[in-house]
């Protein structure tokens, strides 16, 4: 599918704010990418795209997991998280999206996970930091994005996992071993 | 093993100071075991034991775990968890515990596990709140012990996780998932 064509039809199944958010991920992902040596048009190919499912009803998410088989451990998460399993889903199966990388880019956007890809990390940074976000820390994250894409990425989800604490709401453990991974690569300078 | 000669040997293994907070850990795991409908007995028995690796040096807890094949992933994890695990077959192997269930509180009173019993709340509650105790938040897990394990160990958890976060440091998956599992049963009142 060409690129305004997609753009369009992402548009049409979102609020005019989340749209606005996603193309702040867009122009953020691709000067990410450009500041850290990653492809910046699979990295707006994700942005496009990693939010195409947020706004679909809870049940039509549910039975794409289930139809389609999905990480059915998903299902007992928070369903906060089903739009980015079910986005990757939507990516390949009617935008055409082959590019694994991108894939995995939209399915890991909002937990993240083990040995995340630098991609994975440009789009789920992006997602943290874009210009319409504003949450306690976001702009130590922005800050640390001048330098280090990992040390920005963990006080992302730094930030995450404390609001989860204040609210007494479950943490997604893929979170939890993407934020050891990136204490570890920090730590071999990986 | 008689008690007497098991306290004296597991005195024998670790500095005085640390032997006051098993004693601590002791007589609060009873108090919650009589409390929450425990046996206190066996409660009481996971308490002795449950730092008697606590100050094996590392190579000596390397070896049980590498030689006996205990959970492998232990080895990639923080050392600070190995005693538990250590401790647990070291109490089977060495003081004669049968009890799979004290054998477990033992093995899981540091990280705690998604599903744990009882018996793993208590004296993994225990250890955060024995009398010895000095850290932000512990009069709060002592409140709320009072009434409901489940709502003071979330606590307990809760202050880990925290001072794991403000030092940069990693956090246990298994922790996440224990901390996650007390959140679904006081959600569903189990």
């Amino acid at each position: 599918m060409e690129r305004d064509q997609m753009i369009e039809s992402v548009k049409a199944q979102m609020p005019e704010k989340r749209w606005k958010h996603t193309e702040g991920v867009m122009a953020t992902a691709v000067q990410l990418a450009v500041r850290f040596g990653e492809n910046p048009e699979q990295a707006e190919l994700a942005a496009i795209l990693h939010d195409v499912a947020k706004y679909w009803p809870v049940d039509r998410m549910e039975k794409v997991l289930r139809d389609q088989k999905l990480a059915p451990e998903l299902l007992a998460q928070d369903k906060n998280l089903w739009h980015a399993e079910v986005g990757a889903w939507v990516a390949e199966h009617e935008y055409g999206v082959t590019d694994a990388l991108v894939l995995d880019a939209i399915r890991f956007h909002t937990s993240g996970r083990l040995a995340m890809t630098r991609l994975d990390k440009v789009v789920c940074l992006a997602d943290y930091m874009e210009p319409g976000r504003d949450f306690p820390g976001v702009d130590d994250i922005r800050r640390l994005s001048k330098d280090s894409l990992e040390q920005a990425l963990l006080a992302g989800f730094d930030s995450t996992i404390l609001l989860l604490l204040k609210k007494g709401k479950a943490i997604f453990p893929l979170t939890i071993e993407a934020r050891n991974g990136l204490i570890e690569e920090l730590k071999t300078g990986g």
